[in-house]
């Protein structure tokens, strides 16, 4: 294949899968490049790219975002995705599992797919046609959401934004804040705050020796500390990412911490975003909501997602809570200025997911997801299990889906790389989510009954 | 209604209809305010809010964004939809007809909703079930719009990233340009650009006198230059705005503007981003696709939609170009810049959307998309004639469901307001697209037949 001038050209789809593409690389086009590409069945080809004598490739003269040029590498997922593809090219007879991208697996419940197929059709008739949704969602969706989740707490329908997910929302989030606010993060955590944090410019640059990016307060959240950051050590900052239950500890914050946490915020004037896309997995008393938490209206915003609870990974609906109490230092609400967003950078959730989320929240949804979170739960405990009795220090699985394995002493690429290499199960390094996640791996408890089982078999051979 | 210490209480829900909640004020907690706040069924009340003695309300301290701040008003639809709304109540017996925001109104096809009833069937099945999808969309979606739009145009599946419509990409685009870059824009143009551009920091303040963002560049469009730009008159910009078939103007480039267009471009060194979502309604010979212009693929992106095709505004599915050949100044690609960006900030398009566009793509989903686009060109010509026929100058209509009708020397809200008022009838007024939309009212074609039809009676009635 050859290189005409010395673009680079990618061989096949841009995807998660030949993201080898996407990997950190500076690119001039006045400089030959020696560059290693994936080629679909081939392995990796090399390509030498010289100038030729007469042409060089045309670039526009628009400079590139430098903050866009800030992130380390490309984002977690897609990275594990691709080492997955790489491993499946390299054994293609083997079996992989994959524990490592938090990803559904189990089929979701014929009541909400049935309510999509109806709203499909019902897109079809005179009746039943509709165009462009409220950008905040449907009112009957709104209401589902507050009345199921929020009844009691002070939340109501017009408090509510529907969405195409939480991950969306995080980034209209950080689009509303804009570039002149410092955020803390939970470290580890999910990269999507820290790499949108970046993006918007909110951060300095990353700092190899730390891992961290300049700017970002990360609050170690380790098991010394039972996952709760001390806060008499963390930073004031404008924002504060948490998540709870953990993504990727999976340590569920107490109602004592998150009081802690919002007197803290208070106290400093933050604003806390409150991530409880986990919260359905919850079994104990741990708050589900930081609403739960007196005072938290006039300091959270929390955001949520139908991804794990009903398995709408790919059909997408999540919701964003910003009370009417939140204020910025002028007093001008936060809501306002996020409603803003929502109908100018956004166009609501899709008509057929929000019907889908509408037969969630019914009594027989409410059972539906709470088997399939059964599951997924009973999963988890395998997994914990077979890590507790080969000796391992293990944390999570009570409250979320993921498993926290410590592997003290070790790089957790390493690891990864040996259980990929050896087990053919993919996991996430802990390092992926920060410096703070080094030296543990996470394992999803999203999969069939089988591949879990088959994977703790693996596991146990292994590490005996 | 009492207001408690002097927060500004929502009466009702957030939605486009209760936006007067959202009108642009300065809202400060140590101040009395007197703010009229529309309370359902109820009309205006006026609430004076009064500091209590004792307690004042908890602020953050974090500032507002002031690129927020920067916006002179709400986003232009919901404001249209409020109008719409209010006029309701005040006539509560009058047949109110929206030629306003332009919705689709006309069923899906069959065709195209079975196949998204089955995907959702589908996902309660073990082999049918899907979770995360590619974030930069389905292969076989890809596949399908690069050979549907862009046979021998040289764009290939993987320089497609399917997403939840335009609007959304619109956003992400300004993300990933970053602040620090300079913009030109139609005027009058879809106000998803201008705003998304102060949101993003990269201008000025408004200015009263002229109706224009400080730093952004406008690119009149008028009846005298055939709404294209003078390109002799346009100052350099990073990033040039483009929509043919144009909202709202309806006017379509010819393939020798838009090869002055691209010339210009490259010329400057800009990328342009052209927002064709209207292509499949153009008659004549004009150019569906900026790629169909030689050289085009190193200084454009191009956006699109389902929307006005498929009647997907609710359903949501659109998707962005960006040619591999596009490059940043140091030959970065901008692609690996959008993908990092979609991967982080956006997770994928649903899947039940995606089916549908499958379906859509068919031979004869293709064919039954072409009917209902006919149906509004149709609506559109009818809207057409009427106002030619009462001797209004009348522009647009022939590539695009919108119908841009000249009032000289009349302020378009006045014009708006007056046809509201007397005909019941919703239109946009063209200053909402920004300052050379004044003097014009924009007549959008989407609606049942027999409702373009009454309007068009009505329309007849007042200006005979």
């Amino acid at each position: 294949m050859s290189v005409t001038n010395h673009q680079l050209i990618a061989f096949g789809p841009l995807s998660s899968s030949s993201s080898s593409f996407f990997a950190h690389s500076n690119i001039t086009s006045s400089r030959a490049q020696i560059v290693g590409v994936r080629v679909k069945n081939v392995g990796v080809v090399k390509c030498v790219a010289t100038p030729p004598a007469q042409q060089t490739a045309y670039t526009s003269k628009v400079s590139r975002n430098p903050n866009m040029a800030k992130l380390e590498a490309g984002y977690l997922f897609p990275e594990i995705g691709r080492r997955r593809n790489a491993h499946m090219l390299k054994y293609p007879d083997a079996k992989v599992i994959s524990l490592g991208i938090g990803d559904t697996t189990e089929p979701i419940p014929d009541i909400i797919t049935s309510a999509m197929a109806k709203r499909a059709h019902d897109l079809s008739t005179l009746d039943g046609y509709s165009g462009y949704g409220a950008e905040q969602g449907e009112k009957k969706v709104r209401a589902a959401i507050a009345s199921t989740y929020y009844g009691g707490l002070g939340i109501e329908e017009g408090d509510i934004f529907v969405s195409d997910g939480a991950k969306c929302d995080i980034a209209r989030l950080q689009m509303l804040f804009g570039s002149d606010v410092t955020m803390a993060v939970q470290d580890p955590s999910y990269p999507a705050y820290v790499d949108s944090s970046v993006i918007m410019g909110q951060t300095g640059k990353y700092q190899k020796d730390s891992e961290k990016y300049g700017k970002i307060e990360y609050m170690r959240c380790i098991p010394e500390n039972g996952f709760f950051p001390d806060l008499s050590t963390v930073g004031k900052t404008d924002i504060i990412f948490f998540c709870s239950p953990n993504n990727p500890t999976g340590a569920a914050a107490t109602r004592d911490q998150l009081t802690k946490l919002v007197k803290f915020a208070k106290e400093n004037g933050s604003i806390i975003v409150y991530d409880s896309a986990y919260a359905m997995y919850i079994s104990d008393d741990s708050p589900r909501s930081i609403y739960e938490i007196p005072g938290a209206k006039e300091v959270a915003i929390e955001t949520a997602s139908f991804s794990k609870y009903a398995g709408f990974t790919g059909v997408r609906l999540g919701w964003t809570v910003v009370p009417k109490e939140l204020l910025f230092s002028d007093g001008f609400p936060v809501a306002k200025d996020f409603n803003r967003i929502v109908c100018t950078c956004f166009n609501g959730a899709s008509n057929i997911s929000q019907a889908g989320v509408l037969a969630c929240l019914s009594l027989e949804g409410l059972k539906a997801m709470k088997q399939v979170i059964g599951f997924y739960k009973e999963n988890t405990n395998i997994i914990v299990d077979t890590f507790k009795s080969l000796g391992f220090n293990v944390y999570g699985g009570t409250n979320a889906p993921y498993v926290w394995v410590h592997f003290p002493g070790r790089s957790s690429w390493d690891v990864f790389s040996e259980i990929l290499e050896k087990t053919h199960v993919v996991t996430t390094p802990g390092s992926g989510f920060g410096p703070g996640g080094e030296g543990f791996v996470r394992v999803s408890a999203f999969g069939h009954r089988e591949n879990i089982l088959e994977a703790c078999r693996r596991f146990k051979e292994l590490y005996k």
